[in-house]
């Protein structure tokens, strides 16, 4: 099952044949990865990555959704519970029983994602199966002790240029600190995601305001706050952050006068959030947030439209992030409109809008971003981060809003064994969406080469500043 | 016309040269049709079928819609008025207004159907027209006198392994019972669907209960309503009923308290049900029902979003299913919410979603489907149960919820003729979209070899329990 | 960068044949362009066009919007400012301009259409940019001078057979009477479009109601308001007219008494329209517009879904159609119903229905259109009049509605150059999906050659009765 050299590329002999020559310019460009969920300990520490379960399966939650949808219980994968309750902890065990479901994610991007990473990784080129299980981790396990295992050995092997991690608004970003002082070559950015001192849903959202006004040494006012925003934005960005990232239920976004704002606040810290003015004040800080990018440059990432946690007995039991995250239909016309009529003509400013809900692409976001200057498409998302949601989004968007609209890949994953697959994933898909518009005589030949690299590297770099 | 082996199939040679192989491996399986609406008498009485219009034209809502569409009044299809005013009903005259219509079916699912019944079952390769309108009737019309083409001969010709009927709560399911007394090995097996008792939007929904609690002698309280189900459904089983099957105009599910349920079904059944009422009962019902395939293992089924008998003016002069149901938009995930928090981790429970809005696929009931352990996705269904619906079905759906959270092939059809079509049809799409996988090296063609098998047989097996 | 003769058919080498001969059957068929927004002075005075950059970039939204998405300014490109700052007058500058952001276009219709427009029009076959801009401005302006590239030679050049323009409900048609006195034989037809006099949301609605109601003679009463479209109606149809179209933000439709309908039309006259007042009268008059084409035999076009003018300061500073009209999400089933219960079933009118949100096509369009005897399909409009916007259209809508319930091809642009490029565009995709049907075995070649035909020509003459 060794990897096809040409898999994901068209299979039509021509279309294949041009996809070919887009696709070996780019296949050695260097990566950029402006937006995902690596540990940025692992760079501080170079430590050995543990064993393959640890690795590949606990923290997939496309992996471990999976599993569960056919009747794998949590506990079994070694997902720690809350309630200390005992859970699986004998990674082989775990692998195993990995292994016996791997049917289920045929034709998955998980499946892609996983054999890329055992090859080229680990020079694997068998199919997981419950028969050779046991002797695949053996293999991966006795790798992962090598140095060159090692997650800095890995940055450099994978060929990162520049890798963003995801960091809370309060965060001492200590490992950050570690990695600039280390004296170490690699390009490791924090991001400034301030979701748990915006979303007053959330049950600590009050301590967590309290704790970023304590930082920063700021009053609890409306004024205070925002300026604890920016002063943490600056020590963000001291540390190399080029942008920030909000992860919100809805797009909704508000333009309140200074009193109203400064009331709503007031009203959200005495107490429990009212729904309403818990969406209010996510859709009032997006404004601001953006009005922040303005005077600081920090390009904004805007990804609304997931129902968190929809199955509250895991939640209960497991807590946030496996699996019982759930799309949900976003619009966007109105609900981005104040902060569009605020800001949405700057030159200078970066807003890049992500989507769960496919349907708003051509007739929303694509309509919005061909007109809009702050506007930017962030690439196909979660769900969406696959062959056919990467296709779908070239043929939804680039009639109306062009290849130059659009931001390059994120991988968006905490899965770092996986961050070369799925680049290589998403450079092979664009060009063979480029090929066919040659094929069939769209565009020549030369201008796909040069949109090939703009899609795999110029175009994440300029959007990102990086 | 003769039908052509390769249809359906992918046009680019090296995938075509897998689906082929593929399909090699599906054609000739067994058929399981685990929902559809052909009728319980026809198997009891083995009559042989009337004309060839009475059999293709007048049952068939795909047929009679279109030529609605164009012009074609229904009177002159011969579809029955509940006024009693004339329609057509001489056969041959209604079969040449189709023939005469019969272009407009161009690129339709209806077309390959019908086509592939005029082959497979009357040895039929032309295609129909006015010129030949006459011949063909006449040529089908003396093969229906044969007993080759009575409902039993055709059920062992069609190699149908098993079919589910859709039948009322109330029903006394004497067909059935006559089926089994037989002694015929044919296996025709009952789905409760009780709509007509749960939902309070219809003008016969009192009288529909008072019948339910009658025949199970039940007092007319939520709970002896309850008890009244779950008599019934026990009943049904014990005909070989393995599913139950609901139709709403949404998928909006409740869980009130006894209380409140109580209070709800006596205001339903003091009078005329305000709106709201009629949807939180069917709400309320579906997690009943749900709970109560816990208890009895019924598979459940669940069908939103059609807005039955949209055109007043039809529906007053021909009734319900003439091809006045329109789709529209549906959203489940804060729908199924309730159901889901009373059922959704249950590992022994199995409910199938449907939908007729493809925007859910990918958004929503991937993501569901790809979590909850009691779901799966049913087949595109109305509408969508047509080749382009198929392969965007597959491509929407799988990367997200695999193909082993899908349930296989529903022909939901009361045109008997049809099944063996639409099964094929199914099967040959199936293939193409697997043989795509493995033409672009996602798939190795052993692995679709053996999904091809489970979604043409496997899968239907083990959702429907048969 | 000739164009090549395959453009936009099928990649594959069979379908392609088959697709090349289809294509064949119609490339040369006159072009019938039944809405559209071409100006009739152009054909009443059939003077030169001005220079490049006023005839490919200043009024082509497409163009100005996705150059001003990337940071050029309006004033840039010489749109008139409402405030009169100076705007660019050079248009050498301008084209300029255009040149070296043509890249931005890759992948877009507009690409494509303007690349035809400079070969078939002017014989260039070079790809514009910046080091052939001035070239290229150059021959283009000479080539505007000679008499070959005035309005009624192209017309005659492009094989139009019958053009319609777009024409307010109080303009005076001036241009269409010079037309018809001036003896030339070129068919330029009006069509009603009364949405300044229907819309209460705009700030004219009085001013204009009021213009309606003196042109007519009519008092300032519902009835009289009805009877100043009749009479409105009657001259346009007078001048050739055979249809009307009506933009409205959504597709809601009321069928009020008499009296509320009154009493709704007095409050709007009485000052400023409360906004479920607009929409409530712009609903109740496309029931009484479809009940007037019940009576005149107009066509009748619904073009809802549009957020007119979403940038306020673009809006105030340039006006309307620069660019920032936005999609957004549009339901029909529940809208149209109104409108379809009062005139649904008529057999002798024809509404012809478009969206801008694809999403509509397989859920709601499809299937009311495939019902209904008065609708229609209109083709893939605005944002989605590209090469995989028609193929979804086709993909989506075919298998429920057949070819036969949409009317061939609207070029709807104000872009005279590129009509021929537009329906070159549309008759190639509909081959292309046509021979893929043929490729597939789902059509004969000879029923998909009369289908061809037929997008291209017949359904658009029938339908909007030219």
């Amino acid at each position: 099952m060794a990897l096809h050299p040409d898999r994901l590329l068209p299979i039509e002999p021509d279309a294949r044949t041009i996809a070919r020559r887009l696709y070996g310019q780019v296949a050695g460009l260097p990566i950029l990865s402006p937006h995902g969920h690596t540990d940025p300990r692992w760079y501080a520490e170079d430590a050995p990555f543990p064993d393959p379960a640890t690795l590949f399966v606990k923290p997939d939650h496309y992996i471990t959704r999976m599993l569960y949808s056919q009747g794998v219980r949590l506990e079994a994968l070694g997902i720690s519970s809350r309630d200390g309750t005992a859970v699986e902890t004998d990674g082989r065990k775990i692998w195993r029983l990995f292994a016996q479901h791997w049917y289920l994610f045929r034709g998955t991007p998980s499946r892609l994602w996983f054999e890329h990473s055992l090859e080229s990784g680990f020079g694997i080129t068998e199919r997981l199966a419950p028969d050779n299980a046991d002797r695949l981790y053996d293999e991966i396990a006795a790798a992962l002790e090598r140095p060159e295992f090692r997650p800095r050995a890995l940055y450099d092997r994978f060929n990162i240029e520049a890798i963003s991690t995801t960091d809370s608004a309060t965060d001492a970003l200590d490992a950050h600190q570690a990695i600039r002082a280390s004296g170490w070559k690699g390009r490791v950015l924090p991001a400034y995601r301030p979701d748990a001192v915006v979303d007053a849903d959330r049950a600590d959202f009050r301590t967590e305001v309290r704790r970023l006004l304590d930082l920063t040494g700021q009053p609890a006012t409306w004024d205070g706050y925002l300026t604890a925003h920016r002063e943490r934005r600056a020590f963000f960005k001291s540390l190399g952050a080029t942008s920030t990232d909000h992860g919100h239920p809805t797009a909704r976004t508000a333009d309140l006068d200074r009193a109203e704002a400064q009331a709503l606040f007031t009203r959200l810290l005495a107490g429990p959030a009212a729904p309403e003015d818990a969406e209010l004040f996510r859709a009032q800080m997006l404004t601001e947030m953006a009005r922040m990018s303005l005077e600081d440059g920090l390009t904004m990432q805007i990804h609304p439209g997931s129902y968190r946690n929809h199955n509250p007995a895991l939640f209960t039991r497991f807590g946030p992030d496996v699996g019982a995250d759930i799309p949900r239909q976003t619009s966007y016309v109105e609900a981005l409109k104040p902060l569009l009529d605020a800001v949405g003509n700057e030159p200078d400013l970066t807003i890049v809008l992500f989507t769960l809900d496919e349907t708003a692409f051509s007739r929303e976001l694509a309509p919005l971003a061909g007109h809009y200057p702050v506007l930017r498409l962030g690439p196909p998302w979660w769900f969406l981060d696959s062959p056919e949601g990467m296709r779908r989004f070239r043929e939804l968007a680039t009639e109306t809003a062009g290849f130059y609209n659009t931001v390059g890949f994120n991988d968006d994953t905490r899965a770092y064994l996986s961050i070369p697959a799925r680049h290589d994933m998403a450079r092979r898909v664009d060009c063979a969406c480029l090929a066919r518009l040659v094929a069939d005589h769209r565009l020549d030949e030369e201008e796909a080469a040069e949109t090939a690299v703009d899609l795999a590297y110029n175009l994440a770099k300029r959007a990102y500043k990086l």
